[in-house]
């Protein structure tokens, strides 16, 4: 049976992008069946023509410019690998768009910061623009809500969006490690960048989370408004306390429509040790989305690596090649409601606070006061005397740790700042909020 | 702006048809903001026409013919939802794909017994048959095989996919209940039939597992090829084994390519307690698919109720209307494989057996014998004397629980055999296969 052939240029040939190419060619009839016609990897662009690549590239034509690449004869469809939110992996998918030329991408800074734009411009090409890889990596979490979840009216998204962090977690509970050993061993392992701040102060994540808010509600994508707060912060005293408690401490983006807006907020987060997204461990991702009919779903899946994301590569190209074409966000571009952001202040939720406590008379009459000024309620307070912690020496500050009733941001913030006023704590308070799940 | 109206018959107006029915009517909007094409509810069949629903019934044609309904003028899509493999839901779907109307079905029998003819049907009509509902109620994982994971070989599904033999068992591990005691309250909750032997026997899971795998491995479906045990012969001491042995037993539905071909199997399983899909209690549903490029990638939601399946039920009609045309098994049915049975007796895995021994001298040893005969190795064996187990009349049979190394389920029948033969033992041997997850 003859089958229309469709050509594809792979703007960007790191990791992803030759396992994309490689995938291609080695599976082309499977893909082709499924997809109603064949892929032929035409062109590629890169940095450097001459590296080792894992595919023949004696088979397609090399570009050093994505952007002629895009508009090269020939190449049908556009997959662009090269990240970024601004430069040359935006005029490439303009320029595909532009071209009339449906665009694959894994690109999730480009989406976070320009996603509406480039979806209107696609809705007006009348092609397609897929991001499936741009968030969870494997987990076909986009596709989930998009599709599988159109009937429903999401409540909540909640995700382990970044396997650097959760792998980084993971290791100071089970091995009793500091964050600066489990950096360390991300880093040797190749979990972690270099330059680790992008990952683990959250920023990461706060792209992936205003990309599902903005699938998941129908509103217009905010990446500006996600409250972030990385995990740097977090000690082995923390984790041991949250172990204690019942807890276990994951990065969470949490997306939550409330009566005053949208909450979307990334930071470490108090779980339930007991919830299915706590079972979460290493470098896996994880979502669930909380909807009116499906009450929870949850998906599970590496959030990374270079074959887990051409997967989610892959499953875009057929989708396009099989001449699907969905506006890019579930909705059209210019149907999506503006996004009413709700003030962190007013976000509501218990929380745990741990203190180094001086240890002289009134001072913990002074924090409780203060607490109750607040009109914060403690589920429980966790104090061991000197007697619980053998060696230590007797002027030393004590952990005092406590665990509050649902209050809100506001109330913790300012009884969190007259604490510290009093003097009677040795350094900063540490808060961490608690997710009901 | 003037879209075009698609008119919608729902054949089968229960708990599930008359919860579509009332959802595509409130939200209208919303729904037609996605699909491109506003949703009409015109027709509705059912058996008694005076009884009370939960939607306008006065906004809709009625039927008391689902054929008839399935034929009818203004109808452009039919949604059957009457259930059963033959008869009328079998000639409901027939006539629409003949009158070239796209089908969306929450009907598992019909898929598992005909699904192979009725998309080949549907594509011979160049129209959708989506059946979402049919496996794992609100979990969408129809359209994660299907087009999500469409660049991996799956290598194994699987999958907790009867709510009401997971509630049975989750309830007799979690209050200490016999497996009658479960069951009988599965049924005042409306979680288990008064005729529960489809759920419990597993042939519920066994229908849903042959759909699962065929869109896995692109193979023809084979629901008579699936090896099935249900979950009446779990007791007390079972699950209490279980747990003393860090396992859970878990009815899984478990299809996985081997080198003699695909395995399909529901049986009660031991699970890993530490195993994710371990945590999935109650009476959700859970899928775990492993492939070549995403590893493991697992969904846990609900698997019954009118509203998650009429969410999945949704998200079909909404990929319908969208004029999305896929091959109903994610590749035409005429390039379907044949389906290659892996015999039963070469299985390859541990196993759990539990033996009730009479205590005399040179039982164990007998049986011991026996399992080495059988080459099999033993990796834990339990046996609590009298000591152990108060009040414990000196006759009576001991409980012995033997775990062994991976073997073969030839190997194994062969020595519970043979250890039944030898009389040593009270009643039949108990033998659950343990699953690495």
């Amino acid at each position: 049976m003859a089958r229309k052939e469709i050509g594809i240029g792979i703007a960007g040939i790191g990791t992803v992008g030759a396992a994309v190419a490689r995938l291609l060619m080695s599976n082309r009839e499977r893909l082709a069946e499924s997809a109603g016609a064949s892929l032929a990897v035409r062109a590629v662009s890169g940095r450097d023509q001459s590296l080792p690549r894992s595919f023949d590239t004696s088979l397609v034509r090399w570009f050093d410019d994505p952007v002629a690449l895009a508009n090269a004869p020939g190449v049908d469809m556009v997959v662009e690998l090269i990240g970024g939110a601004e430069g040359v992996a935006h005029d490439t998918v303009r320029a595909a768009l532009n071209a009339k030329k449906p665009v694959v991408t894994a690109n999730k800074a480009l989406i976070a910061a320009h996603g509406l734009e480039l979806a209107a411009l696609a809705e007006q090409s009348n092609v397609s623009l897929a991001f499936e890889a741009a968030v969870a990596g494997g987990v076909p979490i986009i596709k989930t809500l998009r599709e599988g979840l159109v009937g429903n009216h999401p409540r909540r998204v909640v995700g382990i969006l970044n396997g650097t962090c959760n792998y980084i977690l993971t290791r100071m509970e089970s091995d009793g490690l500091s964050f600066g050993e489990c950096l360390a061993a991300a880093q040797a392992l190749g979990y972690a960048e270099a330059d680790p701040g992008f990952d683990i102060d959250g920023h990461d994540s706060a792209h992936k989370l205003a990309i599902l808010a903005s699938l998941a509600f129908g509103t217009r994508i905010a990446p500006e408004a996600v409250y972030v707060e990385g995990i740097r912060s977090i000690t082995s005293a923390d984790i041991k306390a949250a172990a204690d408690l019942g807890y276990r401490i994951k990065l969470l983006g949490v997306a939550r429509r409330t009566d005053s807006g949208i909450e979307q907020r990334v930071h470490p987060t108090m779980v339930p040790a007991k919830a299915a997204i706590a079972q979460v461990d290493g470098v896996l991702n994880a979502v669930s989305i909380d909807g009116d009919l499906v009450r929870t779903l949850l998906l599970v899946g590496p959030g990374a690596g270079g074959e887990a994301t051409a997967s989610a590569v892959l499953a875009d190209i057929v989708d396009v090649a099989r001449g699907i074409i969905t506006p890019p966000f579930g909705r059209p571009a210019k149907l999506m409601r503006p996004y009413e952001q709700a003030e962190m202040r007013a976000h509501e939720g218990g929380y745990y606070v741990r203190l180094a406590v001086n240890d002289r008379p009134g001072a913990f009459a002074a924090i409780a006061t203060r607490m109750a000024e607040a009109r914060i309620s403690l589920e429980s307070i966790v104090q061991r005397g000197r007697a619980g912690r053998e060696g230590a020496p007797i002027d030393e500050p004590q952990p005092v740790i406590l665990i509050t009733y649902e209050t809100t941001e506001a109330a913790i913030r300012q009884a969190l700042d007259a604490i510290e006023r009093d003097g009677h704590i040795v350094g900063p308070p540490q808060m961490i909020r608690i997710e009901k799940l």
